[in-house]
């Protein structure tokens, strides 16, 4: 069992644009200061550079908001037009106050503003451009994955993160949007514990573990640091899914009843 | 500003039993294997060590359950003595449903079963032994804290954590429940992104990121890991406490009304 687990920001990685191979990058960055990546390390990846590589950028003067996106913004105090793709990227609408939309972003998890964000994209001629979350972030994680496996040879997990708030603590923590190659719940109910008794019931969200992780030193979007490896982390292999974390809804004590989308 | 972090296990822990001083004991450990601590890092302590060492202990056969927690273990199925110590350990209960007692702890935060757990305490002529929380985390985190500079001559920080569960993911995470030499939450909302935006108000809550990570390394209570060493953690020093973390009940979207306590 692993004794010692390492982060470990890769430096240099570029602004990234639409089309851009970000293994290959990460790879070349890494070389460049004599890093290199070894067989059962994780890759996180920040949302942003995924999301920017995938080109999912929508400039707002594009935008036509919705009747429902008008309604909305008059509480969120948002851009109409940033509200109309936070309901786009949304299969419901949890909660809305000023400056806020907790949404079920399109992928299944509950978060604020669907991810779609504004800071750290490149002003094209003033206008205001916008991400959103890859499509379907775990198949971007396996892409990932297999490229930067068939690259260097090694074979290694990905995870895609953004922070996400959470209910009853202030704060944003690293939170799992995307996986590859690891499983993201490690079931210990099973397992005996110092004398024998078994545990309670508890699952352990390790793919949410690494992720918080990573984030703290990551930090945000604008700093620039979008890609860290670690090395030494404890992880089950195996196809493992975002969806494995979403709580099923019959089970979630907290959700709120869904507000018109 | 730190490019790598490393969580290290302190090896050889123990059984603690109460009265023992925890600091000099992984000190101690450290040392038989070459390990020293260093300024600047942060010491993690599982709860259930620290409450041991303080000796939050109820043997089940000293309470005798009131009327309410007998009305609760119907729904829980748990031994109605042991909602009867979960509620004597509770300021609200939120949800009550089989297996489990949600509710906002004496500390202020909301947790499962008020952190009282029956696993991996020594059992003493046949009874169940139950473990409290810290009375004050916080306080006990800075006792930690002072206790490990004086003996070290380095400056650290100290976090008690513990695993609990999330609204809307399925799994438990490392969560911080004492502090003691750094802040908790970092304000990013200042700080301009690489294209001279400014972020959206974006407070990250560092210690809940240093937690995850060395909960991932720590496992659970039965795994006799119960100190982790992180080296090279980004944080701001200071006077912080887990009340930093807990969200103001009007500012709480997600929290449900009180039940009968």
């Amino acid at each position: 069992m692993e004794n010692s687990t390492t982060y470990t920001v890769v430096p240099g990685i570029p602004l990234i644009n639409p089309g851009d191979d970000l293994p290959q990058i990460v790879l070349r960055e890494m070389a460049a200061v004599g890093m290199a990546l070894q067989d059962g390390d994780v890759v996180i990846f920040a949302q942003k550079v995924v999301s920017k590589s995938e080109g999912r950028l929508v400039p707002l003067d594009t935008v036509v908001p919705s009747a429902r996106a008008l309604e909305v913004a008059k509480v969120t105090e948002h851009d109409p037009r940033l509200d109309e793709v936070i309901l786009r990227e949304s299969n419901e609408v949890l909660k809305v106050r000023k400056g806020l939309l907790i949404v079920e972003q399109r992928t299944g998890f509950i978060c604020a503003n669907a991810g779609v964000d504004r800071s750290n994209i490149e002003p094209a001629d003033g206008e205001i451009v916008v991400s959103l979350l890859p499509l379907d972030p775990d198949a971007s994680a396996r892409s990932l994955r297999d490229r930067l496996c068939a690259l260097s040879g090694v074979r290694v997990a990905v995870l895609i993160i953004d922070t996400h708030g959470r209910a009853f603590r202030n704060g944003v923590v690293g939170t799992t949007i995307g996986v590859a190659g690891l499983l993201p719940l490690r079931d210990a109910r099973g397992e005996a514990d110092l004398f024998g008794f078994h545990l309670q019931h508890t699952i352990i969200c390790t793919a949410d573990e690494i992720a918080a992780g990573a984030s703290m030193l990551m930090g945000q979007s604008g700093e620039g640091r979008p890609v860290i490896v670690v090395r030494g982390a404890r992880y089950e292999r195996g196809e493992g899914s975002v969806a494995d974390i979403i709580r099923e809804r019959a089970l979630d004590l907290f959700r709120p009843e869904a507000l018109p989308l």
